[in-house]
């Protein structure tokens, strides 16, 4: 069972909309521009998606905004294996890029979806791709109005690389970095690692006790919670590759600040810690894919995570550090043991390909 | 040189800023969200891209915009190879997605670049590709807002994938098929196949007396002038994928509009003619990057072929067709020995990975 129970497709019993007797799998012409294109678009992508935007079928949508204060993001998701614990390709890259909109202060609305298919990738899998994107854009109430298929030779990709790129609505004046103030409060959404973790863990074929599920999730609702409470965010981040050493570093560079943590307060779970061990990894770098770090103001820390705690995915928020004068972009981090260490950048990745 | 003079780098003679000695090849660590992906970006990705929206480096970029009405498309390139007679992957990348947003009536503003990169790429070809895009966005008063980058590992790509999606703001209302109408003249902006033609030319080794090169450009300008103009454009298409043919039958069935085309009226080059003859091709059918038709009221055919034949890569704009009553969806031509045929979808492609 995911533990956030938002990338479970809802109704992947449907049957494949494309016929597998006579196309088991993704060619080469599905991506040709000609009649299996049309059909694969019509059969498959429209009926998942299904909304007036996309239905247009032209080569752009034109969308209707109530403002004019936009957040425009894009990533491209390369995954391996593309079905994981608790998620999978589609339902990674529809959170991926709301997430990436909310960290910017942005009510997401609406989505892009460009497609590079490996010629031989089972329709089946194409499909159940589809549908888990279909649900996940559902329950985060954010349309997928615009698309783009691209097929490539057998062995020149890797089953499916998936690209969304979002716009969203800023609720007021963007917001990042450039607010953060010593003072602030880091909160941390609930415990790290896990996405990296299971992502490894199917792929080093390790068996853990319990299945160690990806955190894969929309932050829209905690996010959207946060913005309209009147609190005053100052900056957000999700934790994605590079983890939260990473994310964290990044804002301290930017904000020039200086962030101390407290390696006390970061929650890890016992399995996730264990396999960190065993696969030599450092769970501050590991990737997340469902959790984000909040700077808020001293005075709003409590209200901030008050709020946080009320949605499943973040009841386990805490305060884990605070910005403070000293050296601007440094990280420090407070062990466990009381000494005091400098949490830098790592040259390369721990993790290829988790995202 | 190219005929468009579009597509060639401004300033390629500028070092690659990535010292080539230390990474002659992008490695899986520049994917990787540590120092070396860090690096990549600041160093190479926004001194080409340079501008306050990128230069943010949040995970979305926070525009503002004066008006509310938008256009939202994305593309992503895979042609082989990726540099070819009068472009490249990059240039096309931002020429395509500028031409989607013009083609729905929208004022082309903002672009992402997503980067899926084969580990062991050329840092030069990267940085090749970097500045073509640079350049093309520079010419077209377009800018690259936000981005991502990811790595995949030797042999699950192919060099360098690209998805650009992008942001335009509407002139007016959204213009389409649903605005074609029986009277509508057909108006083609000049010779057809160049594209396709100049990308199997180089994968299938041929020779010809003057090199055949890609019609790859923006065509925001043109398309500006005709948006300002007073006449009221019902519907535009670029003639990528599938060609002039499945562009137009597209229309035809989007708009369930008979259309009829005169062969003798559309321009294909001789050599382009005498390529397709020994690959076996239809020129109707063959890949276009800067060629596209428009459909205008009959009452102002002579006007807009005037606006169009002011610009250079539309100077041999001529009237190929005209939309009937008659049978919904279906296109007919009539050939140059005077008979009159129907012009189907393939059921696949002509060539694959041609963009």
């Amino acid at each position: 069972m995911n533990q956030n129970n938002l990338a479970e497709p809802l109704d992947f019993n449907l049957t494949c909309p494309i016929p597998i007797a006579d196309y088991p799998r993704v060619t080469l012409a599905h991506g040709g521009g000609g009649r299996l294109m049309r059909d694969l678009i019509q059969k498959m992508f429209l009926s998942a998606f299904n909304n007036p935007y996309l239905n247009q079928l032209t080569d752009g949508a034109s969308l209707a905004m109530t403002g004019a204060k936009l957040a425009f993001t894009t990533d491209s998701y390369v995954v391996r294996p593309i079905f994981f614990p608790g998620g999978d390709i589609g339902s990674l890259a529809i959170h991926g890029t709301i997430n990436d909109l909310v960290m910017c202060g942005a009510k997401p609305l609406y989505l892009s979806v460009g497609l590079i298919l490996e010629e031989g990738l089972p329709m089946t899998d194409l499909w159940r791709v589809i549908n888990s994107m279909s649900s996940a854009a559902k329950l985060a109430n954010v349309q997928i109005v615009t698309g783009d298929t691209k097929v490539v030779d057998q062995g020149k990709g890797d089953g499916i690389y998936i690209n969304t790129s979002g716009i969203g609505q800023l609720y007021k004046d963007p917001i990042g970095p450039h607010l953060v103030k010593p003072g602030d409060g880091l909160i941390l959404s609930g415990d790290i690692g896990r996405h990296g973790i299971a992502i490894m863990a199917v792929r080093e074929g390790l068996e853990f006790e319990s299945k160690i599920e990806s955190d894969s999730a929309s932050l829209a609702a905690v996010v959207d919670d946060l913005m309209t409470s009147g609190i005053e965010i100052h900056c957000m981040r999700d934790l994605t590759r590079g983890g939260l050493a990473s994310g964290v570093i990044e804002i301290a560079q930017s904000s020039k600040s200086q962030i101390n943590l407290v390696e006390d307060a970061i929650p890890v779970r016992e399995d996730v810690q264990g396999a960190c061990e065993i696969l030599g990894l450092d769970p501050l770098y590991v990737a997340n894919e469902g959790r984000f770090v909040v700077f808020a103001p001293k005075s709003e820390i409590d209200r901030t995570l008050d709020i946080m705690r009320r949605h499943e995915l973040a009841k386990e928020s805490a305060l884990i550090g605070q910005v403070r004068t000293g050296t601007g972009g440094l990280v420090s981090l407070k062990t466990k043991i009381g000494t005091s260490r400098i949490v830098d950048l790592l040259s390369g990745e721990q993790l290829p390909r988790i995202c």
